[in-house]
């Protein structure tokens, strides 16, 4: 392999072409991790990548890039709710916490009303 | 407005070409809610949107272009996180109830506890 290839990142390496020096994608898909781009590409596509990489402030590049691929893998793994899947799940156990965490209260409030009666038995 | 572009969907209309009886889009982006294909076409492209709803039974299909158009608002509104940010806050939520229950459940042991040292106390 050529140097030239080996500063290749895995974006342009899958669409088979040059990799500048200020390719949008070369810090975040590097060419050790090709699934990485290889999945963002497959859900949303390398332009739409790159434009959304464009879009934001340097800085924040390298978490539009994980995002994208967390969504991308949420998308491969399930094809009809992607990480929307995810997001009902999670509020199906916000749910099943505000359930507990109600009962657990009301628990609570017996326990501390049968202490004060409890007491006052005592006393009388 | 001729009878056949009512019978457009919102994909076709904004793609500028003919909707036929089976278009792929039809049934999930009517002519009424274009923000809806406009929002999935600027994040995912109109040909990946197509492939993922020809992936799938057609039963499925519904539910392929809600969440696609969920993840793409959620991408619209938050460039940097799309749906992943309301996933984090998710995830933080459930730690806050895992901390509140956990402490409400040592709370009912020490109301428990004192119950117990108190009957001994008078029993004594």
């Amino acid at each position: 392999m050529s140097s030239s290839s080996n500063r290749q990142c895995a974006a342009c390496k899958q669409l088979r072409r040059r990799c500048t020096s200020n390719c949008i994608f070369l810090p975040y898909f590097p060419p050790t991790d090709p699934q990485r781009f290889s999945f963002v590409h497959r859900i949303f596509g390398a332009s739409n990548v790159a434009k959304m990489l464009q879009k934001v402030e340097e800085h924040e590049r390298g978490d539009v890039a994980e995002s994208l691929y967390y969504e991308a893998h949420c998308r491969i793994q399930d094809p009809v709710y992607g990480c929307v899947g995810i997001i009902t799940l999670l509020h199906e156990q916000i749910y099943d916490f505000q359930c507990q965490l109600a009962k657990v209260e009301a628990e609570i409030q017996v326990v501390k009303a049968q202490q004060l009666g409890s007491k006052n038995a005592w006393v009388k």
